[in-house]
């Protein structure tokens, strides 16, 4: 079968061109006569390429030296309580902003660690903007400030990064990260699930401000302390080395196709077809304020909502696949992540077209 | 390059045609149009590729109903934090076996949720074999009793299954699961990371009584909760899903091969073609008690250790690659998973010979 286009909000579609390569070299890497699965971690094949993709990830995002970059396991949902065990430092809250469903989940679970104070909120508005710098009300004594810089079910994205002061800004990162540059140095710490922008589910990125580490609560499990796998160049026990190694490839990818600054055009140019769109038609609306819309996750809403099966449908014949919004919103939801070309959406702007004239 | 006989401990060799089959699909899944890296957790493509593999699993370790299999991250160096976070239920102290390096790391973790009584030690002996039934020491009022049955790195495996009377046993198994039928119905808990004899690095098993969950620590981090991963299929959040299917394809392999039963056949042979040699020659030992030695680690020691560089230098050009011990215990080491064909062993059975003859 053709390979289909898919809208799916992650695991993701991934660069074909990296799909190929990984093929070809699955049984013997660069004349090593072995899979990348079977290479020891401590080996010099495998550190070679643990290396080169921390220092492509460095490249591509300028991350500055007193950042260190973990490759971790547990996904994003880890983290919810990684970063609290971490991060706390003896405080005992942390101020989150309430952005959509993802920091939802975030709160809940930093809430088994510390008071949460919830600094910004869009609950008021369904979670269809992204509160402004004004309305923020930041806690001096918090430990950290929390947001989720781009809310893949609800497709708020921050193009702004908040003032937080001196109080160290940790974004979830998850399903935008490598969509454009990003100034590093105003976070304290990133972190994102791989399965969006980077690669296979079951690898986790941290780019942590090497000041924090080192504190980390006694209860923290050694493989979660940022600390320990710091020293350990993530190696504190066996990473997930296949992932790492596909990440590699879509970091080669993406340097190859000029960087972040061009990989943020090109997803500029996919986001603006389909939000033009919406803003013409009457049949079709993004529920989202046009400030804050999300170029990686496009939530939309047929105004007719009892033609979404026969969208759903119709698409999925048409190889479109996955464009169902998730259960906790409903709705339509094309995701749209670096691996996605222009070519997809156009097909997609099309087939919403043709489905427009025949039932509108 | 042709592919190399690899002993590496792990991550470690994999079935060619499960790599084989992996490369070909890479691209599109059984005509999804997708790769299995790019298919959503949820979708019901993955929920197949998932459910064939836990069931497959069950089949092969005959795994009884009231036992959960989950599929989590973190390796098995999360689970040295992750047992006794979930159950000590509300006990303050576990028994442990303190066999060997890995015994040792599960002792220094578990040492900072609880006190540790070491129930049995080879310590005395260098770690050179399994102590015996009547040795162990064990505390009526643990919360649990933990042994690693088989040690990667000392080369000792557990033939028997110690008797813990009312106290739950925990194994870590990593390194010689599904070499072998097991009695899960003996053990409360057990785990093992994939990266020997399952699949990549980056997916741990776990397979726990389900009376034994419910109870974790109120530190403990949601995903690593068994009972909130037990009731959401291990899909808590988005599991090592490449890796699971990876698994998934060796399971396959090793029931056509004839289960586990056929397999424990053909590792007896593997293992008793080296023993049997190291017994016979006086250029070669084996440190371990003959009762105990490992059928999946092999560790050996030339007599005279000034030639080892020279041996591994020479095995390296034959082909045979990873043959040098742990860094923690020098020598040489083996190790001989379901992966390795005899014809792998006969080679480095042929080197090893030729080795004696020159250098004897």
């Amino acid at each position: 079968m053709p390979r289909v286009h898919n809208f799916g909000a992650g695991p993701a579609m991934l660069p074909e061109p990296v799909l190929q390569q990984a093929a070809a070299e699955m049984l013997d890497w660069h004349g090593s006569g072995m899979s990348v699965m079977e290479m020891s971690h401590r080996g010099k094949e495998f550190i070679a390429i643990h290396a080169q993709a921390e220092a492509d990830l460095r490249e591509l995002l300028s991350i500055p030296k007193n950042y260190k970059v973990l490759f971790l396991q547990g996904g994003a949902a880890a983290q919810f309580a990684v970063v609290p065990l971490n991060l706390l430092r003896g405080k005992d809250r942390a101020d989150y902003a309430l952005t959509g469903y993802w920091s939802k989940r975030a709160i809940a679970e930093a809430r088994r660690y510390c008071k949460v104070n919830i600094a910004a909120s869009s609950e008021d508005g369904k979670f269809s903007y992204a509160p402004a710098q004004d309305k923020w009300k930041l806690d001096p004594g918090a430990a950290y400030v929390h947001m989720t810089s781009n809310e893949t079910i609800d497709g708020v994205e921050f193009h702004w990064v908040p003032e937080t002061g001196d109080v160290p800004l940790v974004a979830d990162a998850s399903s935008h990260i490598l969509s454009r540059p990003l100034d590093v140095g105003r976070f304290g710490l990133i972190y994102a699930g791989a399965q969006k922008n980077i690669g296979p589910a079951g690898l986790t990125i941290v780019i942590v401000r090497e000041d924090l580490t080192g504190q980390a609560d006694p209860h923290t499990p050694s493989v979660f302390d940022y600390k320990v796998q710091a020293e350990a160049d993530s190696m504190t026990n066996t990473p997930a080395t296949y992932a790492i190694y596909i990440a590699g490839l879509v970091f080669q990818w993406l340097k190859q196709l000029g960087g972040l600054a061009r990989m943020e055009e090109l997803n500029v140019a996919k986001a603006k077809l389909l939000y033009d769109y919406f803003d013409q038609t009457e049949f079709y609306y993004s529920p989202v304020a046009k400030s804050d819309r999300s170029r990686m996750n496009v939530p939309f809403r047929l105004r007719n909502d009892k033609l979404d099966t026969e969208f759903l449908k119709q698409a999925e014949s048409a190889g479109l696949t996955q464009l169902k919004g998730h259960r906790a919103v409903g709705g339509m939801r094309a995701s749209i992540y670096n691996a996605m070309p222009l070519s997809g959406v156009q097909a997609l702007l099309d087939f919403m077209r043709q489905f427009e004239r025949k039932h509108g």
